[in-house]
């Protein structure tokens, strides 16, 4: 779903802006999506590693264009926000980056993820540019993995922060990055650019990162894991003749969650 | 995977003819099966309501021929033994359901369960037969909706399971039957035909299961709806503030199930 504000921002983009910060659960597949939003969530993220190893393929490396394009495609109709993790695009040319975040805004999404995996910030702002160009009303959310993948050069993740956002990025994301005192200095330097960071049940708070100045919080990959963790407990639990324990939809519930007209 | 034994049944029917009642965890996708199978289960089912969700589409309507077959070329190389949930098999024609039962066996699957949805008998035998013709190493389960559709008409449900036993069914499932004197009547009137009861969070425990003579035990949807229940649960906890609980791999864990090759 997108929609223009009176303001000229999009409806995603105003979430990033206003009000209490955009708390953006993670959804993997179709039924996951509903489900969040059903707890009154105004947007839906995706996870990239759900997407990846639900399909058997490694997160990363550029393997789930179609899979991701697919989930799109399968929500973007829905009365919901959405927000797709696209990795670095899948592509290394910016003009396949570009025709990518078209068909996801063609198939309704209204925000994309973009990430750096701490290759050239050069090529990652030719990315931001050529999809801003190709799909001006999608939210880009620029990636850098400075934190992520372990070069914490704080120099360099500002850098590339400020190039991102010279090349049209409508927020930043800093995946790793939990430390208070670090967090405060980034949103500082930002000068109003959206900040999203990554929850880690071991970090701050949803109301710590609020107080911090984070625009949005993202659950990454954490719901799927979880929802991993939880089949397997649940199995062991029959398994040794336990009754498994913990909030199970039923049946009909998640029969109902598949809203789509079947084809034919 | 599938294999043979030296008694002339393939490995996957093997198991529901000595030892313990087979226990079959069901996946809805590539990295719930793995896990599955990395808790020391040597078959894994799948679940149509779980491929059907995941998907946005409804059980039940034979709407995920394509999906079913998708997550059968995922696990087909793995090595576990895969048993396919095919609803009733995406199509009336009989020959149609043959092709997809050869297509499921030439990619790996060891077995598919077959519901007759409380359609005609004799269509459903039909079925069977045609499937035993096209794929004869096929474990062939054959599931009757007397119980699961409230047509408790337990002559009926003989009647049924007599036919497809007689068309080539390997084992019979009657999902919803939970009492026990009805379990054991069933069993005692099957010849030895394994009996596939679904697993009830307050019917009889695996081990009373196997006692009443039962040989396999599915747990259908329920790994699935628990996935989603805690993930939800987790998104909640983490919006009021707290850490959630329960077991949940790590992010190179979950990486790491993805195993197969990445074509190009």
């Amino acid at each position: 779903m997108t929609a223009d504000t009176p303001t000229g921002l999009t409806a995603f983009a105003a979430l990033h802006h206003s009000g209490p910060p955009l708390l953006l659960p993670t959804a993997w597949d179709h039924a996951s999506a509903r489900l969040f939003a059903a707890q009154g969530f105004p947007a839906i993220g995706t996870t990239s590693l759900g997407v990846a190893a639900a399909a058997g393929l490694p997160d990363g490396t550029a393997a789930t264009r179609d899979e991701t394009l697919r989930l799109a495609l399968a929500l973007g109709a829905e009365p919901f926000l959405l927000s797709v993790d696209a990795e670095g695009g899948f592509a290394d040319d910016p003009e396949e980056v570009a025709e990518f975040a078209r068909e996801l805004a063609v198939v309704g999404a209204a925000g994309i993820n973009l990430e750096d995996g701490l290759g050239s910030p050069a090529r990652h702002a030719e990315k931001i540019a050529a999809v801003k160009s190709a799909a001006p009303g999608l939210f880009v959310n620029a990636r850098t993995d400075t934190y992520w993948l372990g070069d914490r050069d704080g120099e360099g993740t500002g850098r590339r922060l400020a190039a991102y956002v010279e090349a049209g990025a409508d927020g930043v994301f800093v995946p790793g990055l939990s430390d208070p005192a670090g967090i405060a200095a980034l949103v500082g330097n930002l000068g109003g650019v959206p900040l999203n960071i990554l929850y880690a049940p071991h970090g701050p708070t949803v109301a710590h990162l609020a107080d911090l100045g984070v625009r949005r919080i993202s659950l990454g990959s954490l719901p799927y894991r979880r929802a991993l963790g939880a089949a397997v407990e649940a199995v062991g639990e029959i398994r040794a003749g336990r009754v498994p324990q913990g909030a199970v939809p039923s049946y009909d519930e998640v029969r109902a969650l598949a809203g789509r007209p079947v084809a034919g």
